[in-house]
């Protein structure tokens, strides 16, 4: 029934009234009612007015497997993609996925989490309709200590991406979330399995706010998506194409040195967190200082009030929030 | 059947010949003779002597989940008892239990692994018959590059544990090895699953030669078990459980400075590698050095041949093989 609602939404010359839509179908109300939002959540944009009925936008956003793997562009990452209906957490997928022996390089994307991860065990609220929900399985040949740097590419990654398929400019508020008009859009959780001195595989879960028309009112005020400050609907399949084709560049920068030397300069342009107040968290107590950028193994170089420079390693630190950025 | 045969076994006076236990069990040689074997394969020991049958040896080394349970004292560690007849590797379903959400401290113990797990994704011989091959589960709120501690913790386990139930004095052939008579009877396998600056959980498999009466050849010469040194049959319940008691009281130590200040002179009196020659295998080129203990983060400290001290992360090193040392 969705793809026969979808076609008549495509042949109507604007809106296709509700009851117009039962009667062709022979279904009741809430029956159509669902198919819609199951299209919604699918990324098609469609417009409910009441006394008229429905129309499907012009900019679809529809994230599907198939388009997906028509623009991505990469010789590794992606080419091994898994596109999920629902999961628990691309992360937890992309795991089990890994042990089973999956290659380096493979994409788990879900179009809904049912328990999206955050940080130390903390939810991530990952909607049905516009986000991209995303996890790259990785087989780098380095020391488990160089993994955390790798947050640090995907966060360049991603700015890249939406920089070059949105013209938005997303500021990276280090280590792990992007923020746009000082409202966090994007969070990245590195998750790694490793032996004593050597890296059985890295996850990388990035989730982004693309289309996302509303959020819960907990995270109103801290958090945004991309259409919520521009108005406009994304691509997804494009944008995570680009993420991708950045994403590939920049890991290939980073796996030459096997450190962020040759990023760093791209990485200060973007970086949120530049010349700003921040407050470090060390476990001997908490110190404020001004954050001057990173090292090339991707700690946050900190001066203190009496003009000392520190490295703040990420779990060393918790940087006061972004709204504090003037 | 088992069970018959076992019953039959007991009530024997001396020999009981393996016709006669046809006949009472009505079956074959063939079908009398795996019995014997899934036995010997539970850790009985069964005399088989040509023309005159199968007697049940006096010590027996009965390993099974209810006698395990009775005997093991510990506050946490293998309170959650997992025994399994056969798997993969324990590991890999220690690790899968991990993700499910077991709780800190679980032991997973399998009676044969069919793909038991070295380091660097090399195989592991677990025979069915006379090894300890055992995961713990452990969740510590340590930072994951305090994770590597864990291995040289437990090989101080484990040597305790083989001390008090055996008498034998095993050594650590650091990091991760224990030897006797300068053959191999232990190896200890570090996993972890972390984000950048906190551990999901760290699994540490241990696979000790316990009453193995055969090595397959490639491993004569180089490895051993403590039946072969000995000609004596341990009580692996007992082993086990000994060596649980030793790593609690080991790791509370561990846990209370996060380090191993506690419990470095232990450890440095069982080094095998003490004062021994060995050669570091760095990423610039191998040199040759004395080693001379370990620090209280755990790495290595070799005295170079120009007199000068370095540290060796297990990352970087390949010690000389035990058979060097005099």
């Amino acid at each position: 029934m969705k793809t026969e609602v979808l076609r008549y939404l495509k042949e109507a010359d604007g809106y296709l009234s509700g009851q117009e839509l039962c009667e062709r179908l022979g279904v009741s109300r809430t029956a159509v009612w669902k198919v819609i939002r199951q299209l919604t959540g699918e990324g098609y944009e469609i417009e409910a007015v009441r006394n008229r009925g429905y129309r499907l936008g012009g900019s679809d956003d529809v994230f599907q497997q198939t388009e997906l793997q028509s623009v991505i562009r990469t010789k590794t990452v992606g080419q091994n993609l898994v596109f999920l209906e629902e999961v628990d957490s691309t992360n937890n997928r992309a795991k089990q996925l890994a042990e089973a022996g999956a290659p380096d390089g493979t994409l788990v994307i879900a179009r809904q989490q049912s328990a999206g991860k955050g940080r130390r065990g903390k939810t991530w609220e990952s909607p049905a309709a516009g986000g991209i929900w995303m996890s790259l399985l990785l087989r780098p040949a380095i020391t488990p200590d160089r993994a955390s740097m790798l947050t640090l590419v995907a966060a360049l990654a991603v700015a890249e991406g939406i920089e070059n398929t949105c013209g938005l400019s997303a500021l990276i508020k280090w280590p792990n979330d992007l923020v746009l008009n000082k409202k966090k859009i994007c969070g990245i959780l590195t998750e790694m399995s490793a032996e004593i001195d050597c890296i059985n595989h890295v996850v990388i879960g990035i989730g982004i706010n693309v289309n996302i028309k509303e959020l819960p009112d907990e995270l109103k005020g801290v958090a945004t998506s991309l259409y919520l400050e521009t108005g406009k609907t994304f691509p997804r399949s494009l944008l995570t194409a680009a993420i991708l084709q950045a994403w590939e560049t920049c890991y290939e920068l980073f796996l030459q040195t096997m450190d962020l030397s040759a990023l760093l300069e791209r990485y200060h342009q973007l970086l949120v967190n530049r010349d700003k107040e921040v407050r470090v968290l060390a476990p001997g107590g908490a110190y404020d200082g001004i954050a001057r950028g990173v090292t090339a193994t991707g700690e946050l170089l900190v001066e203190k009030t009496d003009g000392t420079m520190t490295e703040v390693l990420s779990g060393e630190v918790s940087v006061r929030g972004i709204y504090d950025y003037a």
